[in-house]
């Protein structure tokens, strides 16, 4: 393996971290920049990738009761006003909708026709609590109509000066979770059980271990009571949300008028309502925790293929190749009849001619668990010599035929826990719990970074609940609460805020963030 | 059964046929108006169809090669106006997109920040060619890059003054292929492929049966060479366009620069290309085709439920319940384990309380294919009651636990072909060919339609492809010209146009039209 061939991604991620990202998913052909400010495009893999996140979520959400509908792309402004702090939250950034008719300027030039505008102007959703309210109102008539449990696949806008591909992009693809209960306990049981059902997703299918918590006030999503969140440690050891549930009390239930007859005759109460989300952000986390300097790794239970098989003809005589063709096709068919974990094996064929192993690193880079070249020698042996994407690619493995499919699913396996124990193992090297404000603030002054070997990461810490300690570490260390876990570590965490020392503080996980 | 029962929904098709509609689909739960002009909330039962109908395409997609991927909502003008016959196409029907940020005005509404106009205004995308266009041609160097295969699931817009649910809306959910080709025969081969695919698709899976042919000049898509339809006939006689396929020749090319080097070398060449979509308006078919005067009638294959089981307590011993409800789960889980059209059993169970047959009338008048009730006799016989939707309610069979499979599976068959029989059976009925012009206007004349029975329906009658006449049946009759049929039939149509008598003409199908 040449020195070339190591590094297959330029610059490594020690080199440049935020270039190597970028480069990796020009290399695994994940998505790219479109034409239109902030929007990107994302690309057949990338977009595999969310089908697979997509149908492991939507059968989590429908084994636990919640159906799917779908809510217009369009808010009246007269809607999104109903709840001021949500509408404070959102006005910044939104895409506005004045005019419904193009006309042709006098120089001939395309422009909103001024005889088009609209009385009142729409936003393009930056989340649907709003509209969805509207309708939930309309449908919730008793508590027999309760708990009402719907989800929405949908695209949503919010407009970014600066984008980041998947992290943080105008548009993006998410599913929004929207539901309304008889009681606030009922309420607060759904947010917790769509947070635990991330972590499960996230940690199980994306093989990325997270921490879950509350958001602090300053973070919570506006207009809610409660954000929960589950926070992961990228490679380069800053944290990403991926993904929140919201208790939102009886806030957009008042704004809305979802008023329904309770148990007692002729009592009005109003629901107590949720709302949850996950995104394509997901695909950036999945990038930086698991992609190396070769490029994407892909844990098997969410690879677009779990196994590419690279027919290699040395031989030009057309009854060699038809030979091996054959051969190949036997293994593709009995790999497509396995099932790992709960469903058939994704296997992918590459018969593309190719010269001195170019096909085998456009896979690598694309992040298949594993590869299985097929020649005339593996045939003849009734073998196929496999290789795995989380070892060194001339590391190979030589399997009969009858052995694949307990080999290849135990590679599976064997795969699938490598990515979770190394990003476990990765978070917990960079993970501190701090007691001292001088030792906080070493741990993440910028000085520090240069280090290759000191690049900041976690810091559990105490925290007196005050704004003004939270702030003071925005603004001197670009630190942030990241959230305050449910299950904070049983070290001595001390028990003054890290700022100001004073006691009965609250642990809080604290971090730079995407 | 009373007469009130026999017409659960009010009015009857012969009644109010529009209202039947409207009505069919307040029942059913499938969508409601919401509160932004034009666009609508797709409930559960709703949004379930449309999931299915994803699924069934989106395999046959993919097995035909094409991958998914996701381009931006926004189109920039610049874009849009490189097509001249597309924009003008559209550019009435633009939602369009102006400014970035929404501030307080002074007397404390909200309204776009003057100071966050955008310097070009955007469009939400109504179609996707333009934007598509852009990238291809980033991604198309070499004829080794064709034939290029995509597919994207979204939502578009296309501003609607007059609209009906699922028929007409705003905002409408959708998928639109694109592909790209290296020669003219291989486009025009995909337009095909993908039109015999929903043609498979509407007529194996909805069992509704179509016409498949090229549209007229005044039809065709804003910017295609050719746009091929299948035209499907309604409960009223009219026709919907159920999907499309464009041949889009080198025009989107040419705009968009999609160029390159071909087989000879240094020769650049633009490719061919192609588009290709259906949309939620397939929903309004299905209701259209199938539905009767008490509600929806749901073919096996696309239903969201295919069996519901219905226990009956008819005691309040406790022990009795728990006895059926066992009897009910061992039921399901029967049916759950059979697999009808290559899938899972869909079985959903109603274990509500409710009298005097009213859960029974829910599933009617949501079409669901199958009813089981389960009492506490028929625990005791070892069997269960079927009912099935397209019979009338009071028909019962009853069948033994054993018997269940091979029973239902071939009431599925049944039912499905039925459903398409009897849209065949229909169609069949009002369509004449007609070659004389008096004929044709009679058959066409409002008065005509004040008779129940004479509803007029599809013509097919020789035109000799001028506008003039084309214009004269649109003005006159209010008809308009569906398709050139592929597959004219044989009768004796004339080989003078119906219109102006001029021969050498081509047979067309034409009719009234959502």
């Amino acid at each position: 393996m040449t020195k070339m061939k190591r590094n297959a991604i330029s610059p490594t991620r020690a080199e440049n971290y935020a270039e190597w990202y970028q480069q990796v998913i020009d290399a695994a052909d994940l998505a790219e920049n479109s034409p239109v400010r902030g929007c990107m495009v994302i690309k057949p893999w990338g977009y595999a990738l969310w089908e697979n996140m997509q149908r492991e979520l939507d059968d989590m959400f429908k084994a636990t009761g919640h159906r799917n509908a779908y809510f217009p792309l369009l808010i009246p402004m007269s809607l999104l006003e109903k709840e001021a702090e949500h509408v404070d939250g959102f006005a910044k950034e939104c895409a506005v909708v004045t005019h419904h008719r193009l006309i042709h300027s006098a120089d001939g030039t395309l422009i909103p026709d001024p005889s088009a505008e609209l009385e009142e102007s729409l936003v393009i959703r930056p989340t649907s609590e709003t509209i969805v309210g509207v309708m939930f109102a309309k449908w919730i008539q008793s508590y027999r109509d309760l708990p009402l449990l719907i989800n929405q696949w949908a695209n949503v806008f919010r407009w970014e000066m600066r984008t980041r591909l998947f992290l943080r992009t105008s548009e993006f693809l998410w599913q929004e979770g929207h539901t309304a209960h008889e009681t606030e306990s009922e309420a607060r049981e759904e947010a917790t059980r769509m947070l635990d059902i991330y972590t499960r997703f996230v940690e199980d299918c994306l093989a990325i271990p997270v921490i879950q918590g509350a958001k602090s006030d300053s973070e919570r999503f506006p207009g809610a009571i409660d954000t929960y969140t589950i926070e992961a440690m990228m490679g380069d050891c800053k944290a990403l949300q991926a993904g929140t549930s919201h208790f939102l009390g009886q806030n957009f239930a008042k704004a809305a008028g979802i008023e329904f007859q309770g148990r007692e005759p002729g009592s009005r109460q109003f629901a107590w309502t949720t709302s949850w989300g996950a995104s394509t952000r997901l695909i950036g986390a999945l990038i930086m925790v698991h992609g190396d300097d070769d490029g994407l790794v892909l844990p098997p239970n969410i690879a677009p293929a779990q196994v590419v098989i690279l027919p290699i003809h040395r031989s030009e005589d057309i009854n060699v190749k038809t030979e091996v063709d054959g051969y190949v096709d036997l293994v593709a068919s009995q790999l497509r009849a396995m099932h790992f974990g709960g469903r058939r094996v994704r296997v992918e064929i590459d018969r593309r001619e190719s010269r001195g192993g170019q096909k085998q690193w456009e896979w690598i880079k694309k992040g298949v668990p594993v590869r299985i070249e097929i020649g005339l020698r593996d045939r003849e042996r009734g073998s196929v010599t496999l290789s795995r994407r989380d070892r060194d690619a001339s590391e190979k493995i030589s399997v009969l035929l009858a052995d694949i499919p307990e080999t290849v699913t135990s590679l599976f396996d064997e795969i699938q826990r490598g990515c979770l124990e190394r990003a476990r193992q990765f978070r917990s090297e960079h993970t501190r719990v701090i007691s001292d404000k001088g030792a906080f603030e070493d741990f993440f002054r910028p000085q520090a970074e240069q280090q290759t070997d000191v690049r900041s990461g976690f810091a559990l810490a105490a925290w007196c609940g005050d704004k003004t300690c939270e702030s003071w570490v925005k603004e001197t260390l670009n630190v942030t609460i990241r959230c305050l876990p449910f299950d904070p570590p049983h070290d001595d965490i001390g028990v003054g805020c890290v700022v100001c020392g004073k006691p009965g503080s609250t642990v809080a996980l604290f971090a730079r963030n995407y």
